[in-house]
């Protein structure tokens, strides 16, 4: 048996106790816990073979009231001994994708990033459709292509199309860029013909990771009307490994920004699901923006009352992404392409003028919200661009 | 052993013997093959555990090979005897889900369609965007919502604001519809990273089904600028039971219509995949519609091409369908919004006047192809109208 030791100031203290699925050499991916430095294999230390496969989803799906015992159980254990077998510093380990992905929803859901945007794309009308106040607009991604953090992005080819051009080349995007977002995970599902009410949200989600939504901005714009987004979204979405708990959460609840109008009465709230989560978004290792999620207009809660208010069902392992978090202060914008004013405006990073993405460019964002003890982590999601492979057809 | 009897002009004839998954009372969903009016349990008559799956996935990932072996000795085997406990007279055997889908993607693909869809949504503008007749445009839609022929599907409600209407109200869809339309299967994935080529359909699809897209043209239209279509569309999407290997169509394959201008490089053909299959839309029993596959402007190829060419991956499981098919007739249009021209246009159906769908009603589409020796079925795709359960809230 063996003690954990939780150094002092961790993201991963007690009051957070995120979820992922890793694995050692030469052993099969399973679930474990992050706590301080270490990952705590669940199926050893608990004894239940629940957690012996390679997602969350089987745990997930037991429900609320089990992921309420088993956090309990988790930190009883980690607070006095635990089998040393069970045990592993988290630098030693490979993480997996957590979850398997069902569907995957994308979100639009802060006012900034969705008026900004509004700007850049069509520079003549209002920036704001005169939907947006009234649902949180959302559209489906590609679940196929959902990776963990660390997953290499090749760089995607498509058709691009600039204004002052007759007709659209194939190539390389050349405005290939992030989205820096929260997404969450559905843990029980709801039955086709049904719908999940605001006040259930905590009884369907299980947790939240980090998400970065790479958006090739030229595909993007060429493609977009008037079905939405497909290619310039398609080819890559990265998660963070580690599943942060919604009971881990519950210090950091705050109101959303004021609505106005009203919502529709399935869209209200009667405790409110604003999260005061603080994001950090890193180019090559310098810190470019620091999102704030407490801005965001729409909250998770509202997210997922309408996307099954229509009687869609949602399975274990839905992902639905909040949409790029952007604050109303320029070094709170979390694309790119807000950031840099679509290219017009370089920033410095490194002492480069920078605006969109380059070969070899690394991306990480990371993020911090309050718990109940300190400060808790959503740890990372990563990823590093390699050239385009396909460019040549 | 038992021989199996093909009626005279069975559409299930030898040229055709489609997958499915079927049931018996009391037995396991597993994989069979429809011959005149039988199924024939493939696990039992082929010895073949494969088959012994409640989905085709596991089949249709082992390759084109494979689905030309397997076809050639269900073939040979069903010419002769067949051991009398794998056969099930077709109306005595539950029919399933025949895939796990995994992505589900929807095109656009008919010029017909996307011009009188413009026409109706967007009256000042030009019917077709720009992009159009430069890429197959498409979205992404709900995979967890794909029900199979016969699961009634209950009435969505939603937001929903008519253009002389102030605010949006909430409540049931008035207009509820269809679109008829073919969906492709993908059998053996392409790694994220890569593309597939046109010429490298036939080795990645396995087959086709027919899909209804029902589809809530109220919420729709006020939802879907500028992400697209999401709750219009995701509480339901039904599929025919029957899939139609691409083995079993070769006979049906004709050019699609003139592109111009000339699609660039990745979505040319050099073999055609432009289909030859006639589909009639039936609403309460009546036939109000016989949309022409062969119309289609993109082919299936050039839509796989076009889906993977940014690198996203694709999955045993995909199903991507080619959206509505309207052909260049009134009575080609295979949604009831062309057909009644957004409802100014009321239709007779068996006697009454009929613009969108109303509680109970019941909606068929089959299709028809030429096989190699007569005509092959596709079977139906079947859903009935309930109501609405959800609008109180």
């Amino acid at each position: 048996m063996t003690t954990i030791d939780i150094p002092e100031g961790s993201l991963f203290g007690l009051d957070n106790l995120p979820y992922g699925v890793f694995s050692t050499p030469g052993t099969q991916p399973r679930v474990g816990v992050r706590v301080g430095d270490s990952v705590v294999d669940l199926a050893v230390a608990l004894g239940d073979d629940v957690f012996a496969r390679p997602s969350l989803n089987a745990f997930m799906a037991q429900g609320y009231d089990r992921w309420v015992s088993v956090r309990a159980r988790i930190s009883e254990l980690v607070r006095g001994e635990v089998p040393a077998e069970a045990v592993f510093p988290v630098s030693e380990v490979e993480l997996h994708l957590p979850v398997e992905v069902a569907d995957y929803v994308d979100f639009y859901a802060s006012e900034h990033h969705a008026s900004n945007l509004g700007r850049l794309f069509r520079p003549d009308a209002e920036p704001l459709m005169p939907n947006w106040k009234y649902l949180p607009v959302g559209y489906h991604g590609r679940s196929g292509t959902v990776v963990v953090s660390g997953t290499d992005i090749v760089r995607p080819c498509g058709q691009r199309k600039a204004p002052d051009e007759a007709a659209p080349s194939f190539g390389e995007s050349r405005r290939l860029d992030i989205e820096a977002e929260l997404g969450f995970i559905v843990g029980v599902p709801s039955a086709l013909g049904s719908g999940v009410r605001t006040e259930d949200f905590a009884r369907h989600v299980f947790g939240a990771v980090l998400v970065n939504d790479w958006s090739a901005r030229d595909i993007q714009a060429w493609e977009y009307v008037p079905l939405g987004p497909n290619l310039g979204k398609s080819f890559a979405t990265s998660i963070s490994p580690w599943v942060v708990p919604l009971l881990a959460l519950e210090a950091a609840r705050v109101p959303t920004p004021e609505q106005s109008p009203e919502p529709l009465p399935y869209l209200r709230e009667s405790s409110p699901w604003g999260l005061d989560i603080e994001l950090s978004v890193l180019w090559n290792g310098q810190e470019v923006s620091r999102p704030p999620y407490r801005e965001m207009y729409w909250s998770p809660a509202q997210m997922l009352a309408h996307m099954t208010v229509n009687g869609a069902s949602s399975r274990t392992g839905d992902l639905y992404a909040s949409g790029t978090i952007s604050g109303p202060e320029k070094n709170q914008r979390g694309a790119f392409i807000e950031l840099t004013w679509g290219g017009k405006e370089p920033i410095e990073v490194n002492g480069e003028s920078r605006t969109f993405l380059l070969d070899g460019d690394e991306v990480a964002i990371t993020a911090t919200a309050p718990g109940s003890e300190g400060r808790i982590g959503f740890g990372e999601v990563r990823g590093r661009i390699l050239p385009a492979t396909e460019a040549k057809r």
